[in-house]
């Protein structure tokens, strides 16, 4: 299966970037969809599941105690089964279909089957434009708030990333392709970026 | 002018995508043409141009005493004289033609104009395949000398961007688009590279 993964800065267009791809290439296009079933399964809030599966870590590190372990808490085991879960439906979306898979770590998690790796990033001067584009009515942050807010978004995906792997999230080199998006129309460079990821499918390195 | 600058690691073809993107979009190429310049214009040997602009840094900083300040060196003051040169011809060529420059810090040099910002990458069995595929009848490193060479050189055009910039070598907040050539053929990838930057040039994003 052709497995397309995006990382992205909050606020630079990658989920915009993953979804025109997925449209381009005819691809299965999961975001928050894996979200959905994870807490389908476990019959919880979305929101719920999405601020465990964000913020849980590393509090759910296993303690080791001689030849037994437990966890730091019982939000700490939640947490691993949701990840676990999440996994799962991972794995299971793609092995099935070809996909466009944006966030969740999923560059990690696919690891096996040799996705294409794409990191989505820009200045802070347009993600603050971007996120002031799609804010919901009546949100008003000043811009030091809304600047603390995308660090602190960018900061939980890091750790989340340190959590699952060795790999720093966001260095290039776990990437195959770094896209800066400052000033760029997502929809107008969407068709290039597919075309890339089609040439390196077709070419078999992915 | 339309300038497109490639920054690469030593081996991942970053010198081969640039010529390409020229030749497609029809624009200037300039990679050691800036040597053979600068070489000509102060009668020193090219080799030994090259050598000094990519290893005499930093012993050429300036260093203050009062009022006044003297170099580390003649060999230091010499190198400041041949970067200047350097920054000359980049500026020049890149007010005359549309351009793609390789190497020579050019991302950093012709900041003020705008450039469009590349950087190539590979991982170490990449670029070492590739060096070997293009090694000189007779060279015979091992695997171990080939890797040392490859971070020696790449080591030296940190330090090189060091002395120029804050903006870190590699580090992909100062680039467009960095890909990674791993497996690539470059010759395959170029056209698409070569839609990006013109895209970006024409939605004036550069």
């Amino acid at each position: 299966m052709n497995i397309i993964t995006i990382s992205r800065e909050f606020g630079s267009g990658g989920r915009e970037l993953g979804k025109r791809i997925s449209d381009i290439l005819g691809y299965s296009y999961y975001d928050r969809e894996i979200i959905s079933a994870v807490a389908d399964k476990h019959d919880f809030d979305e929101r719920y599941v999405e601020q465990v599966l964000e913020s849980a870590f590393p509090i759910s590190v296993p303690i080791s105690y001689g030849k037994t372990f437990s966890y730091a808490d019982a939000t700490g085991q939640q947490a691993l089964e949701l990840l676990t879960s999440q996994c799962s439906f991972l794995k299971e979306a793609a092995e099935k279909n070809n996909c466009v898979i944006v966030g969740r770590s999923a560059n990690i998690i696919l690891e096996d089957m040799n996705p294409l790796n794409i990191f989505v990033y820009a200045d802070m001067e347009s993600k603050m434009k971007r996120c002031r584009s799609r804010a919901a009515e009546g949100e008003t942050y000043t811009d030091n708030q809304l600047k603390r807010k995308i660090r602190q978004i960018d900061a939980g995906r890091a750790r989340h990333q340190r959590f699952l792997s060795d790999k720093k999230w966001g260095d290039k080199a776990g990437y195959n392709l770094c896209i800066n998006t400052s000033n760029l129309e997502i929809k107008a460079i969407a068709p290039i970026v597919a075309d890339f990821a089609k040439h390196c499918f077709e070419s078999d390195v992915k």
